[in-house]
């Protein structure tokens, strides 16, 4: 499919019809995200493919559960990948510490998440529906630990794939383009334009619906105050600052 | 274009046509920026488009006065932006100190990134040329001065566009995807693998040309020693550690 038609026509797909992804549309989503722009020429990824349930099963848990973690047939999780970059300079008796730090992390992670765009692009064209799972980021040990990642890998983005069970899913509320466009310079908002840009959120029936279930006041305290959460934010930030260390960022 | 024939056919441009972008083609481009996947349809992300010749050389020192931040006709600049979350939950009466951490930069930095790539794949599929430029993240304090960036908004990608002026402009010499890929497990890499696998980059004529001409042994040397050296990463490591704190993540 056209690329621009293919964006547009983007949303989140949870559930997916008993239709496995071929071999060949798999190597043309890998090609694709493997043939993304990179640091200096480094590519500071690697991308880890799961399509054995057993091992889904082993990541379930760390994904709180979520029934997409095990319903998809495919799972690609694109990890910051230094270790590949340190080998090379093994091999050629060079040293490797000048990449211990935020910088290289930084660097490690946007090769990452462009090579995981480029894979959910490519998906949506041949048809496939893509979801991010956010809980990658949180429970980044665990993870760490099942996929055998070696020093100086972090996973950063992990994304189910598969041919969706529904296919009219709608397209998901959002802001209108025009609010997360600045020309020249970044413009402040006035709380006119803020109302305006998160009606079509907070009429949305999904979320009016969530927002009277909670018996909260509105969209921004579910957001606030259940879904992600001071408490729970705190906690996983230590625990990923832990791990971007302990992986020898 | 298709996207996958897009996706494959990229590679940096760094030289344009006197050949200003359309508001149609510029419009198309941010549409399928601002429509891709987002951290619990949160959104947290901002687009500064940059077409005045003033505001690039502005920034043209900070990205260390390469030529490509002025012969441009267009960049775009992606923000992580938990700031408008922010003007959005004041306006609803709803605290907003549970994304003062590193959670909330990751997600919003993620969010960035995904509209960055869409836009570049929506851009090279309409036929134009672009490069990210990786200074973005190193002089963060210069590039959230001119650019006029609130708290809680950090700039993380940077996209020069336009129509290339060398159409022809090759296809960058890359590590093959099966290096990139890993199926259920990470599996190590042997020297072997190494050796196959960054033989192509080290053939490269461009590469083999640097690499003389520094009077380095091998590739591993030019990027450790001379385009990525420790001090610089760790200078600029600490430079952003300070944004990310003081910018209120």
């Amino acid at each position: 499919m056209n690329a621009i038609d293919t964006m547009l026509q983007h949303r989140s797909i949870r559930e997916f019809a008993d239709q496995p992804v071929a071999k060949e549309t798999l190597d043309q989503i890998l090609a694709a995200a493997c043939n993304g722009s990179t640091m200096g020429g480094m590519q500071l990824f690697s991308i880890i493919v799961t399509q054995d349930k057993e091992m889904m099963r082993k990541m379930a848990p760390a994904h709180f559960n979520q029934p997409i973690a095990t319903n998809a047939p495919l799972i690609l999780t694109f990890c910051a990948d230094f270790h590949r970059f340190d080998r090379y300079c093994e091999c050629r008796n060079t040293p490797t510490d000048a990449y211990h730090n935020l910088q290289a992390y930084q660097w490690a992670v946007t090769d990452a998440l462009i090579a995981a765009q480029n894979a959910c692009v490519a998906a949506e064209s041949l048809g496939l529906g893509i979801c991010w799972l956010g809980t990658i980021t949180y429970n980044t040990p665990q993870f760490i630990d099942i996929l055998q990642l070696p020093k100086h890998v972090i996973p950063v983005a992990c994304i189910p794939m598969g041919y969706p069970a529904h296919p009219d899913t709608p397209l998901t509320p959002k802001i209108s383009n025009s609010t997360l466009i600045h020309h020249e310079t970044y413009r402040e908002y006035s709380e006119e334009e803020i109302n305006t840009a998160y009606a079509t959120m907070e009429q949305a029936p999904n979320n009016v619906n969530m927002v009277k279930e909670n018996h909260f006041h509105n969209l921004a305290e579910d957001w606030v105050l259940r879904r992600y959460k001071k408490e729970d934010n705190e906690y996983f930030s230590d625990l990923l600052q832990k791990t971007i260390t302990e992986q020898g960022f």
